[in-house]
């Protein structure tokens, strides 16, 4: 399938124009709806169909697991949808590990009267977005649950990644003196979708920033950074992400605001609205902690593989105190905490 | 954990007795949510708190990799509940690979409002469960849905399981000739969900066969059984397995309905309801196909190993019609066709 293929849904609309609850009953429909809709989107091998997929990965490799369920609401928004958020959210979460996705599962939950036409649209978000990250989608399910009881369509994605190098990334890496970098402006995201739920009427249309993460991740890898730990900014923003690598970690951060990108659009409608950026939701963004003397370096690469607005924005400090430190553009300190609540729910 | 084990919800009932939006929004809720329940009765080291869990496979060994999402209604049900359900389900599709489960992640979509001592005794109930198994639960995810946009409880689990013989084990497998064994009693789970839901008063309550299938399929393993095909008997029942089988293999499958085990309690149910045992589900019984000369020695393994009532139901025929063929137990031979709708929803 090439990009922005567009072929006719290949279950008849005129026959079935909804999901039934028989679509997730194990009989002729659903049998009917995963050979024709899924098998062909995902390029599976009808005859392989069984209970699992069986895999080989590379001798001595180290293989990264995740999983996550998006449950986003609306499915469709400016900048993406649920099928391109399942695939690029669990693939940032393999990279994440340091890890190339290769082999990934989906698991729908649909609910009874979706229109086969949107799930044909999903489906095929789904298959495009793995084309993109090189990775295959091998095994699935497929639930149905009656009118009421879910809201279109939840999605289930679970990742196995390659660990093709020998670094340790994770909370555990942090060093004292570490450099901390983010790889653009914050809070499209959770901007986008609010936007979009809400009906605001912006002048300028903030699209998410739904991305693949691999790329940026593998430059640094490839060009020789000690990368140390690698988190992305989902929900709670990067205030939470970091909040999470200080405790896991028990070192103090130091965050400096006057660095941090966040655009002049999502700037507007956070002011407006009363959020603040830090705990917005991204969902091609993520800090890389690295070596110190590594991060300019990292920053080039980081630029040079698509990264939209790399900067070093602060720096690990000692161990015994996990607390994240944020210098005010007017120069003042202050503990940057985690979200308490929840600022925007359902926002992937 | 022991078998049995009630410890008291770790998260204060009186400051949190239902699941809030929250609770999924990235923030110190979900946190605590995740690292005092979670991470407490699955045993992860919170340290190790990161977007994935990182696997060293045992060098060469194929791997299988299987996902399931859970949406059963009730939650609980004489015999089982959704936990257990989305262990053994996801545990038994490896075994059904011929692998033994290892790694297993668990994605929870959570209804705002759902007390938070039911998601404390379904966490209880994966985490017992998972321990039978011998499976570590090594990654996960929390999402939570507004008020009616659920129904309490939905589960994804995703497994990674190692393949430790060099038997390729699938539909491919299937020659002429080859027997056709069940591991036991067929209905069970479907008439427990229907009895529970609609309310019925039995005489005798029938229990949802609910079990992990690997210790069945590990012993016809190691007895040097010749295992060409595994296939779990879940939504379809028998029929749709036998048939989706045929269809994989293009081969005749021939079964005898005199030889396939129904008890009398779902037998009666079945008749009073209109329901045919051979599609109904089942969430502890699948079908073996062996070598034939192996197929009594099969049985016997099958038997040491706490299959309830194994039984050589029929055969495997000539390849290029791809279909089944039922005896009945008057002697006449029908073809046994998949179900074509819906039977009973919602019942994994």
């Amino acid at each position: 399938m090439s990009e922005g293929f567009q072929l006719s849904c290949p279950i008849p609309i005129r026959d079935y124009p909804n999901v039934t609850l028989a679509h997730g009953g194990g009989g002729r429909l659903m049998h009917d709806l995963i050979s024709r809709m899924f098998f062909a989107a995902f390029g599976t091998n009808a005859a392989q169909s069984h209970d699992g997929a069986v895999l080989v990965p590379p001798t001595g490799a180290r293989l990264a697991f995740t999983t996550d369920s998006y449950v986003v609401n609306p499915l469709f928004f400016p900048g993406g949808n649920i099928g391109e958020l399942a695939v690029y959210g669990t693939a940032n979460d393999l990279a994440m590990c340091g890890a190339r996705a290769c082999w990934l599962s989906v698991g729908f939950i649909l609910e009874e009267g979706l229109p086969m036409e949107t799930l044909w649209q999903v489906v095929q978000a789904i298959a495009l977005a793995a084309q993109k990250c090189g990775a295959v989608i091998v095994t699935g399910d497929t639930k149905v649950v009656d009118r009421g009881k879910g809201d279109g369509v939840y999605i289930n994605t679970a990742g196995i990644g390659v660990i093709e190098h020998d670094l340790d990334i994770g909370p555990a890496g942090l060093q004292e003196g570490d450099a901390i970098i983010v790889n653009g402006d914050l809070g499209r995201h959770g901007i986008a979708i609010m936007a979009q739920r809400e009906g605001l009427a912006l002048e300028t249309e903030i699209e998410s920033d739904c991305a693949p993460l691999w790329p940026q991740v593998c430059a640094m890898l490839e060009g020789g950074i000690e990368v140390h730990c690698l988190r992305d900014l989902t929900r709670g923003g990067l205030s939470s992400a970091l909040n999470e690598l200080a405790s896991a970690s028990a070192h103090r951060l130091f965050v400096r605001e006057a660095e941090i990108p966040v655009s002049p659009g999502v700037r507007a409608v956070c002011e407006l609205l009363g959020f603040d950026p830090l705990y917005v939701a991204c969902e091609g963004r993520f800090v890389a902690i690295v070596k110190h003397d590594h991060a300019e370096r990292a920053v080039e690469l980081l630029r040079s593989a698509g990264a939209p607005e790399p900067r070093l924005i602060g720096s690990v400090q000692q161990k015994g105190t996990p607390e994240v430190i944020l210098r005010s553009c007017i120069g003042t300190n202050r503990i940057l905490d985690m979200l308490s609540g929840e600022q925007l729910p359902r926002i992937c």
